[in-house]
């Protein structure tokens, strides 16, 4: 039995956490962290958790010096995730830290998109936890990094033509449209339901946060260096991201070459869904499941590719993803608590 | 020209009625304040205004002291009205409130479902502005209490049974479903859009502050006393509301009797559109414009009708309501700048 | 093992019921039929199910004669499904029937509101698979008539007050709001993306089909008749209905003494939460979950209360339902399968 | 008075010309045709006209041969349309045509996309009706081809860096977003509500027929060959198309640079409205109205511009464009009936 910690927890990604470890056998949440809820019951503000976690209680934080627990889930505001980070560590908890805060290697790069990490030392030890890319790594880590939403979604749809080096790295374009979720649980006008129904925008472009991420996995993926153009929408739904990407292929290839080079890629991957040649895409087929769903097309003439990827925001762009890298650091068959599928209407 | 001030205006009633003014034609807003917004433009706020009001900027409420115009609209929350309006009404604006704070005559109920008023001396001058009913009155009304959007929906309901005489009055029930914009503008866990979308629920059962203002015109218009059953419902849509009236009647009658009722109750009024026999309002048919759509329905062997009416709450349930009120005070033509149908899909 | 086939499994309590049976670990799918997709790939028609159900193709009916499985679903429409029904228990073949070709016990009822019925003399052989009035009746069951969506939500709603005694039996008012899915998988002028969004209203006033079969239970349970008025709406959500219920007390009670009964009632049932006093349902805090929450309110003034359930249509309401009869009649665990929080967001 | 008649007017175009022109002062709709609804009042069909149809009923289409009004507004399916289009010219009808039967101008493009043209000689007298582009032809016109939802979208995000020559014209890349009314009125289990809500997909990827649309336009603005790389996408709105647009610059410049172009290029335009530098536009700012509002981004290091554009796909994109062209065709001045600002919530 994992025992497990969850700090911050009363946001969508540990709702999402609770969710899907209330059917994971093999572990159990012993406690949950919220400053703003502190003692009072998960399922209150909850209520979908009744019947689940009926006799579990945020706790004040500052109650979880010297926490010792198989693996404490953080999921705090980057910033504020640095700042226990470190003490975890250091009383022997294994964390998988949802924030941004240990996604980038680079602490310059960090700096200039994030400002000051107050434990750069430690970013080397953190490993990017996709699984898809670096499960070996992760098996033996004391530290992951989850994955950003759109990161997650662009890499996943990226990776085997980057890996196979078939494109002209200069020219990626990801058009992405996420749910509102991603925006986090809170009291914000931006995301308030009359604002946000209805309509559709695109955000932060030519400067989201997600983009240095996304460089620094297709970089590593190519073995030269990737510089993506990335533009964010929100799209009105509460769950959801679907990708598409845009690239020039370096010689000519039919929809069936790229495909086959999916199939390869992804063939033993218990959550990358390649869709038939024609077949594209919807974020409903995933929707609260942890399956990232891929299809492909090829324009031979125009020597470009488009490929589309839709992911659960908050399940493999966050909280599924956790706990698929906790099945993976604690030698569990890897789909433990997350074969379900979505709930697509 | 009429000379107009929105006071409190970057809330969503005061959107509306920029957006309903500005197709006025006999009519000029001079200033719209807001404390949040002050010195920005009206048009960076609310972008959907830009080519129309490009030269107006939210002015600080405190340089309005000694404001004089021909009619200030006040938009702001109950108990933040009640501050300003006696001044206005001193200088000699003529003023309509679409706040709480005017609606209900008697001290009494008001302090007992809002507390304290500061100026409850002046309660009695003011007109309930529902011109179905009270439209003599509003003619020469120094200060017009605009209706609530729950009551508005409800009490054109019901009146027309309640003034023939029909209901059994203790057996009235209400159960409303109103959209999020009803909660105005502002950045609130409970309307934002992940936790509303998908979802639907009751709220404040049995005490809801619209019911003493429905009890107060149903009585009114019944001459004994009504004390209804009222159940407000939170709908996944912005706009909207749609009332389901349940009650006895008194002695039996057909759907078409009941049908007859309303027909005459309503001939001459032009917003109010009673549907066929049969047929039951959507609020899609009536958003974005002034309609009142009902539909009337009798179970003979109950003795039972049901009653559905349909508004959009911001705009007849309020900045309509009040354009429409401020016509009657200054002698337009009722449906200035109000004659547009709905924006069905 | 159960060995199940699906008859007409093309629609949305079929695809219910093969996302359900996914983690139902003692039974198998042998068989999904449709006329329409015979020979497609179930995952082709519901790509949500790839990775789950990758080798079950739709069969056409027509090869069924003779079908001898543990356990039919029948999710055919009414009308069809007594067509097969017969012929499935001859074969000695135990069925599920979640159309509403089996609900109503008195021919005359039946006729009267859907026409003539091609078996009515089995009509009393089935029993009515709500299981928190029936569960000895169903264990035994050969054929299951599993309960309409908004007779599910408002059965459960009353029955508690009705078994006691405690309600003018001619007072009860049901306000019922539906989400789309439950007018079925189908192209659909009425129930298109447009017509919808955006909207509600009320439909089928006075004559929805539903009405006779909460009559039928609540008058059971009540040992009295009771007819109800009942009012469906269409809700702009595609899962979920709530149900307000309103009825009149034969003596004063408070919400304590309400809450009280239902505490009672419910204490042992794996599926109904009963919700803290003062607090409410929502129908996203069950999505996708066979949960049936229940919150209730007694005005002692008017001696009038306020019951509101929320239910997933599809789960609770139709599919989810349909798998707890099952794991009733095979003694299984009731909840093996099932036991699911909602996806609340 | 403009005498108009509406082919094919019972579906979204047809319900939006009626919603504009019951503000259009100049003009008098004096016929609806449609067969499916034939002998229909146009307010049981769109209950949201009552009010300001109540005495239009549906015409049968047979009964017009010989029709003769001032202009012919055409909203039937393409292939119907130049079924119809020839014989009301030859009545001397002036008619704006909103489909996509004389969009293209050269029949081998046509035929290759749609299939054969029945009257294929007539192609080059319709003008292509986007006023930004065509005003002066338009006026004069017998028959106007109106564009496009998507070609509209995209023609305005593009033209102006097209027109001034900054553009590497094999570099653009249009990632677009509709609204399901785009796809028409009519009973569709792919456009119906449970299937589309909550739901975001990519669709035709590579083959839609609105990309030789663009081609074409965008070649003569350029004034060499422009192949477009287009992706639609279905978004869970109602109504609405955002467009963002990518492409190379030939040599490097600043969003400043790039937002002046855009400044100079539509100054005079009614209906485009080029939002300030580092913001960019949402659907619902034009829901509703007939603007087009524009964003621009330059990302130097990259030399790649992002131009974001959006509209109502039925206004502006369909009926709105369609009274411009009217106006523009009759002398009116252009913005007659159509100066209206979007509902935004």
């Amino acid at each position: 039995m994992i025992n497990i910690a969850i700090l911050g927890g009363s946001g969508y990604t540990g709702l999402e956490l609770l969710r899907i470890l209330s059917n994971h056998q093999f572990s159990s949440v012993n406690a949950v962290t919220s400053r703003q809820y502190a003692g009072k019951a998960v399922t209150e503000v909850f209520p979908s958790l009744r019947g689940f976690y009926d006799n579990l209680f945020f706790s004040d934080p500052a109650e979880f010096k010297g926490l010792k627990v198989d693996v404490a889930f953080c999921c705090l505001p980057h910033g504020a995730s640095q700042e226990v980070v470190e003490g975890l560590l250091e009383s022997d908890n294994r964390v998988i830290d949802l924030s941004a805060d240990f996604r980038l290697h680079d602490p310059e790069v960090y700096k200039a998109w994030y400002g000051e990490h107050s434990c750069a030392d430690i970013l080397d030890e953190a490993v990017y936890g996709l699984p898809e890319l670096h499960r070996e790594a992760i098996k033996d880590a004391l530290l992951v990094a989850n994955p950003g939403c759109y990161p997650t979604g662009s890499i996943l749809a990226l990776a085997p033509l980057l890996r196979a080096g078939l494109l002209e790295t200069g020219s990626i374009i990801i058009d992405s449209k996420s749910g509102v979720s991603g925006a986090g649980r809170g009291a914000n006008l931006d995301t308030s339901y009359a604002e946000v129904a209805g309509g559709f925008k695109a955000y932060k472009i030519g400067c989201h946060r997600h983009t240095p991420e996304i460089d620094q996995e297709l970089t590593s993926v190519a073995g030269s260096e990737v510089n993506v153009t990335f533009t964010p929408h929100l799209l009105p739904v509460a769950r959801g991201i679907l990708t598409t990407a845009y690239a020039e292929l370096k010689k000519t290839a039919t929809s069936k070459d790229i495909h086959d080079v999916y199939l390869e890629f992804y063939s033993k991957e218990p959550f990358v869904r390649l869709l038939e040649q024609g077949r594209f895409p919807d974020i409903s087929q995933v929707r609260g499941s942890n399956f990232c769903d891929i299809g492909v097309f090829s324009d031979e003439k125009k020597r470009r590719v488009t490929i589309v990827s839709a992911i659960d925001n908050l399940v493999k762009g966050a909280s599924g993803q956790a706990v698929q890298n906790m099945n993976i650091m604690f030698w569990l068959k890897e789909d433990t608590g997350l074969r379900t599928p979505a709930l697509s209407i």
